[in-house]
């Protein structure tokens, strides 16, 4: 697995008050400069949200958290990488409880007040001893600075190229609050829920139903528009957790919807930054679908043009090749008139009234060349909804990376 | 586009009674070794029926084409590549009846009795000029034998290395007839109708709606099922010509089934054929899925695993990774107890119980690269239809030939 790792987006975001985090390296990766035990702590009980893969197949710690959340009561998320504990039975769900037993005892609360997350090789036991040791180890170096950060978030990667790090700060009701988020995903990130691990920290205090509804509205819009490869994981989980350290009430009404846009916020960084980073990726591409009757029509239509691997392989040759993408929403499954869209590339007209339009292809092939983002936009011309989409593009590279990862 | 050919699978097949066919190059590829215009003619009006892509945006060929079949009367089928005809509006469709005009010119029908097949490029006029000026030149070819029917099979090519040809004969009532089909498609070539161009021939005489029932119900359990990159094609179409030039009555009962069998096998074959000659691919993937309460499910998640982009690296690289497997099957949107699942891989049993089975890892890796085609069964454990789908893998090879062709 030899992914080359990519500078940190600066600034390092702050955690918010009450939360100390830490990551450390215990041997579940075979290079030991890579973390992959991560912990996550309140030192308040805090209110837990979570959204989830809608996979069928899905992995133990995914079993283990959705029973749990919403709640309240939670102290801490324990995280390891290189081993995903999917596809293993009993024996997966009682790892995945040892797991947040052991993070429990180092934190002096009970397993129930644990959170799991797993990510790596589907369909091997985790080596939970050496999880149960790294938490320990993990423990002593809990600490609220940027490093901590920097290793916790390293601890959750897989063939990510650099840690994935948000936040924001809202004030409600004359308080001021933090919000943070950390994330991974690089490959089998497919939309259809959360696509990724993430955890999101705040010092507000929320009600469980709130958080919930929050974080589900904001993934929508978010996790949920990102796909490197359309692959929906075994293990995708975003976690929200709220400990009201920053003081203040209990948020509700506007100061409930000053932080429903910050988490939105925060959200759509990570999923850009998950685009961003797809496994192989020399573009990131931005679909705006306008003008459908419904959101999730603009939604499919987007997704499909997203994952049209001819699409991504035309984007990656800087190829202008309107017709894959005219021709991807055709397939969607959502009706419409073709003779009524609209499709522009980096801003310049490429199709309209059903027939091809003269515009210079090496311009907009050199506009695409030139720049990390490709923004596609198609309006539709028969609604008024519409959404935002990440994806990336496909290379050579990304074959190399998966047809060599495992085993 | 720098495709190497590769060798014709022999022996090439017959060509029912009363046809003629022929294929040059008109001009419309770059490479003058390369056919791009070709003619199919029955000798007497012949039954058509057809099936078309379901794409919302459709090339103006379809468009012809499908207001016209199933049918009777029909004398030639003219085809072009290198031009696909599609997203062309008003102007494109005027140019397919002028297609249909000049052929029908040169084998004294009208324009009526004429369908046409377009492949290519997306967006661009037809160079109508060149094809009228080809379709002249190659109606003095028509000739019935093996050279003829290569260049006819070269002239609907794009990406393919080589003709996608299929044969076969049966016997009814007392009458021997041949049945003759021939294709292309090695990219956009995704389920959810014929993902394709072909053209069948058969020397029997159809009632023109038993043509098109046999015709669909062919199609449904082959071109299908078959998925290099998901993308469905704008001009995918499969043409039926039966002339009844062999004698005997018109196919009823015991005799219309012989014939509904040769049909599905020539079918068989030249799917299996696309997906051997999927672009860049070194793996056919042939996908048997078991035990769902109906075929369309068992289709569905045959097809997600299919187009699994972490699925055909896996195949290409040789890695038994069964996790991308299942997970695809658990992403499929078809519900399912993974409890009740069985995976094998070239004969290995991989998953069972929802948990992991010991198997040798090397062994099954040397099956993969021992062998072109890969085999993967899937019961799902929950019913008694089932489906077998051809798909292809992922190369770093796919993504130089879409990354660099057109522009």
């Amino acid at each position: 697995m030899p992914i080359a790792e990519t500078p940190l987006r600066l600034p390092i975001p702050s955690l918010p008050k009450g939360f100390r985090v830490a990551g450390i390296h215990a041997g579940l990766k075979r290079n030991p400069t890579r973390e992959d035990v991560a912990l996550v702590v309140s030192d308040r009980p805090a209110t837990a949200a979570g959204v989830y893969t809608t996979n069928l197949v899905c992995a133990a710690p995914v079993v283990y958290d959705r029973t749990r959340t919403p709640g309240e009561g939670f102290r801490a998320v324990a995280i390891n990488s290189g081993n995903a504990n999917a596809c293993t039975g009993a024996r997966g769900l009682s790892d995945a409880e040892r797991m947040a037993a052991a993070a429990g005892e180092q934190v002096g609360a009970a397993a129930d007040a644990v959170l799991v997350l797993s990510t790596g090789v589907i369909g091997e036991f985790l080596p939970i001893a050496k999880i149960e040791k790294g938490l320990g180890l993990v423990a002593a170096k809990l600490a609220h600075d940027a490093d901590a950060v920097v290793t916790a978030a390293r601890g959750m990667m897989t063939t990510d190229t650099r840690p994935k790090l948000a936040g924001s700060t809202f004030t409600a009701g004359g308080t001021a609050y933090t919000l943070f988020g950390m994330a991974k995903g690089a490959a089998m990130v497919g939309p259809k829920l959360a696509t990724m691990l993430g955890v999101i920290l705040t010092d507000a205090d929320l009600d469980p139903r709130d958080a919930q509804l929050l974080l589900g509205e904001a993934a929508e819009q978010t996790f949920n528009c990102v796909s490197v490869d359309g692959h929906t994981s075994t293990n995708d989980t975003v976690l929200l957790l709220a400990n009201g350290a920053a003081g203040g009430k209990r948020l509700k009404g506007a100061d409930l919807e000053a932080f429903g846009r910050a988490l939105l916020d925060a959200c759509d960084t990570l999923a850009r930054e998950i685009a961003d980073d797809g496994e192989g990726a020399t573009h990131v591409l931005r679909i705006e679908v306008r003008g459908c009757p419904t959101r999730d029509q603009a939604r499919q239509i987007a997704r499909t043009i997203a994952d049209s691997p001819l699409v991504k392989t035309a984007i990656c040759g800087a190829d202008p090749n309107w017709g894959r993408i005219v021709s991807a929403a055709g397939y969607s499954g959502v009706f419409f008139d073709p003779e009524k869209m609209v499709l522009r590339l980096n801003g310049t007209l490429l199709f309209r009234d059903g027939a091809p339009v003269e515009f210079d292809g090496d311009v907009v092939s050199e506009s695409i060349k030139a720049a990390r983002e490709t923004l596609i936009e198609l309006d539709m011309g028969f609604g008024n909804e519409s959404i935002r989409f990440y994806s990336s593009d496909l290379t050579a590279e990304y074959v190399h990376l998966n047809a060599d990862y495992h085993t």
